[in-house]
């Protein structure tokens, strides 16, 4: 109890948790890691943090920082060792300052995603890194894990919304380089180099974002389409036409719209029995800087050449807000209706674009000859390339059966994944869950490259211990 | 001569230069450096390159990269010793491959910006990135300095534009990073590493750039201006009016117009009397994705909400593509007029665009107080926040005593830009030129974290030394 002794010396007692106390903490969001730490530490300041990392450094003590604790990887999760102290950001919350006159701002790493976005959305401003935890996920995670969502197509992962950040050494030193400019080349791009590592190579304590003009008008379709090579032929249809103004372009497959049917039944399909029987659907939305009547005529146009092309079966335009709120809604409710059915084996992967409809074919068709039955729930953001393919039970499994079959599934899907030129992890990350995998999949030049720049950063292997890079 | 013995044995003896025939290579483009290699190498291949890399690192010897030497730092200019070799990458000039299912192209670092924006634009896309020497310049030079230009505004530096690398390690292994994804985080982000890092971490080999659909319209116009704050308004409703149409917007001061004028009096300025005596202007680009009618009336929509409300004072919208090239050519012609009357004082600064006029304002008053009469020569791409901010005699000095005064000059603008939140090399880079400069404006922290990472890849210290990193 010496080390939780002088920690409440360095934080305050009610800032360091023990026991009972850590419950929110050490165990993943789906429920899949859990952990033992030596304590939740909550700093109330950087340089409070500063303090928190010298005395581990010091002491060879392993830290794991957390954000929200949403992450889908366990990439902030502790092992069962109870030797890692466990470093929760979330009193790191102020906005810090916002700047209209760069379209800036500079938050703490603590601020949940959604207050990043009120106090834009109150200075006239859009910060559209937008995803399903944004309530309790952390901007500081969201950078941590280079975090994607719905709005990447237009305005990339958070990664590209960031020009500074504020950095605290695995060695306990506070690195200021929270600039707000567009251009200076003045060394290595250390930035883009701590976005994403997932906290293993220290901690972002606070950013400067990019700011966007907010948009003037917005339109919303879903799109029923015959095929996954016409959801991909609208998609470019799509980016010619609406050029920056393409916000979104989700793909789903008509099973994940039916399930979201059947177990919401307060939402409804817009459209009639033909247009149902369609094998995949497209949400897809344009951010219009001039005007609604601007955005809906150039809305229809594109999308009344592709239903003459016959590219699209059906076209449901929401005619207001309300509808295209309930649009967005159906696309939304696909995990939780997905939850309902039972637990299915996931994939968060990438293809370039032009693989996409062969990729999809040619993998539904090794996974049902490997395993006759099993369902495919196919969903995500072609716009980027990125889809969660992930495999249900069908008539070929019970789910003991399936997830017994767990590793079999991942290898057969991701080994044509990287056939295909493609990613494993096209935006949740590694983590610990799948860090092993990199040696299979990832160039061995650099992997190396990244086992060196860890050992320089972080030479004591003290930060985040177990994650993303693989033993 | 043992060692070029050597050379000729892995690249034939046409592609090994020695004595003379290092001529073109060995002074940079403003003739500022000037040194002497072991040899001047042009490998064929990767392998032949990576060969030579490993022949350079079994025996500690130094090695530069240089493309189509156009650098504005002495990044790729050798020194004095002759123990370097200069390793020439245009002969790897391929276009590997254009998918333009998925919008990117995968071409070799020897490559011209030209010949890749061709390629482009063979293929009905846009490769935006575009700058003075582009007939000249590699693509892996661009990429080793993240080159900016004039369409950094819509499109980002060169970093923004590249989705992969292939790198030669400095010890000769080759990195095959090509992907062509949207989305993939499994890992580090050793792509923008190696992009800025000015050849010391290692040979960028290829690349995988994204492409844009090409514009269907653009506008081009000339904006008289009262004031440079009026010029920072003018972005902000530039940008707001017109989003990510807006893809220039280039400040200029009356005197950079009236040079140019006067040095090719072919050219003119399409304003009557009373709108050339304003003191700034700036070039104002949008391009549209619609028609050409489209884009001329939101144009002149918002030109003419800035004239009513006198922010701009004049304006000459361009009737045509070639009147649209004419206020191209008066932008593109400052630097050769700036030549013609005689050197000046350089600065490639940023700062943040809030700051912008009062750092112009009080710059130039701390100038005239430390060193009267000199001139202001400020052009550069205001919407990046980026100007080339130089110093002329006027009537001060001649040309030796202002030069006398360089550094003096040089650490006045310098210590005002860090003041100001800004970046000393906004799109130049280090090289040689700004390597001192460093330890006086860099972040400590960020200074030894370069150092470590540089040590990480690169311990033998063979990779480009003596550039960016300060001894």
């Amino acid at each position: 109890m010496r080390a939780v002794d002088e920690l409440i010396g360095l934080l305050g007692a009610a800032h360091v948790l023990t026991g009972a106390d850590t419950g929110p903490y050490v165990t993943d969001w789906r429920g899949r890691y859990s952990g033992r730490p030596l304590a939740v530490v909550r700093p109330g300041s950087v340089h409070e943090l500063a303090d928190v990392v010298k005395w581990c450094a010091a002491r060879g003590v392993p830290m794991i920082p957390q954000g929200g604790n949403t992450g889908l990887c366990g990439g902030a999760t502790p092992d069962e060792t109870g030797r890692a102290l466990l470093v929760v950001l979330t009193r790191l919350n102020a906005i810090r300052a916002v700047d209209t006159g760069n379209d800036t701002m500079v938050v703490e790493a603590g601020c949940t995603l959604q207050a990043v976005q009120q106090a834009a959305h109150d200075a006239d401003r859009l910060f559209p890194l937008s995803l399903a935890a944004e309530g309790s996920c952390t901007i500081g995670g969201n950078l941590a894990t280079n975090a994607g969502g719905t709005q990447v197509l237009r305005y990339g992962t958070a990664r590209e919304l960031v020009l500074g950040l504020e950095v605290v050494t695995p060695q306990g030193e506070i690195w200021n380089g929270l600039r707000g400019l567009r251009k200076d080349n003045t060394g290595y791009d250390l930035r883009n180099l701590y976005i994403g590592s997932e906290g293993t190579l220290g901690f972002i304590t606070a950013a400067t974002l990019k700011l966007f003009p907010r948009p003037v008008a917005q339109c919303t379709a879903l799109l029923a389409l015959p095929s996954i090579e016409a959801a991909v032929a609208m998609l470019a249809r799509a980016r010619k036409g609406f050029s920056a103004a393409l916000t979104a372009y989700e793909l789903i497959a008509a099973n994940c719209l039916q399930a979201v049917v059947e177990c919401f039944p307060e939402q409804r399909l817009p459209f009639d029995d033909a247009a149902r029987a369609a094998p995949w659907f497209a949400l897809l939305e344009l951010s219009d800087s001039e005007s609604e009547a601007h955005a809906r005529e150039r809305f229809e146009a594109v999308i009344g050449d592709a239903l003459e092309a016959g590219l699209v079966s059906d076209a449901a335009i929401a005619a207001s807000a309300t509808q295209s709120r309930a649009l967005w809604r159906l696309r939304e409710s696909i995990p939780l209706a997905e939850k309902a059915y039972g637990k299915n084996v996931k994939h968060d992967i990438s293809v370039p674009a032009s693989r996409m409809a062969e990729f999809v074919a040619t993998t539904n068709a090794a996974l049902q000859a490997a395993h006759p039955g099993v369902e495919h729930v196919i969903f995500g953001h072609l716009g980027d390339g990125n889809l969660h393919y992930n495999v249900a039970c069908g008539t070929a499994y019970t789910e003991e059966a399936l997830l017994a079959r767990q590793s079999e599934i991942h290898a057969l899907v991701h080994d044509r994944v990287h056939a295909f030129g493609g990613s494993i992890s096209a935006e949740h990350g590694i983590g610990q869950l799948k860090r092993d995998y990199l040696p299979r999949y990832k160039d061995a030049v650099e992997l190396d490259l990244m086992r060196r720049i860890k050992a320089a950063l972080d030479p004591q292997g003290i930060m985040n211990p177990g994650k993303v890079l693989p033993g």
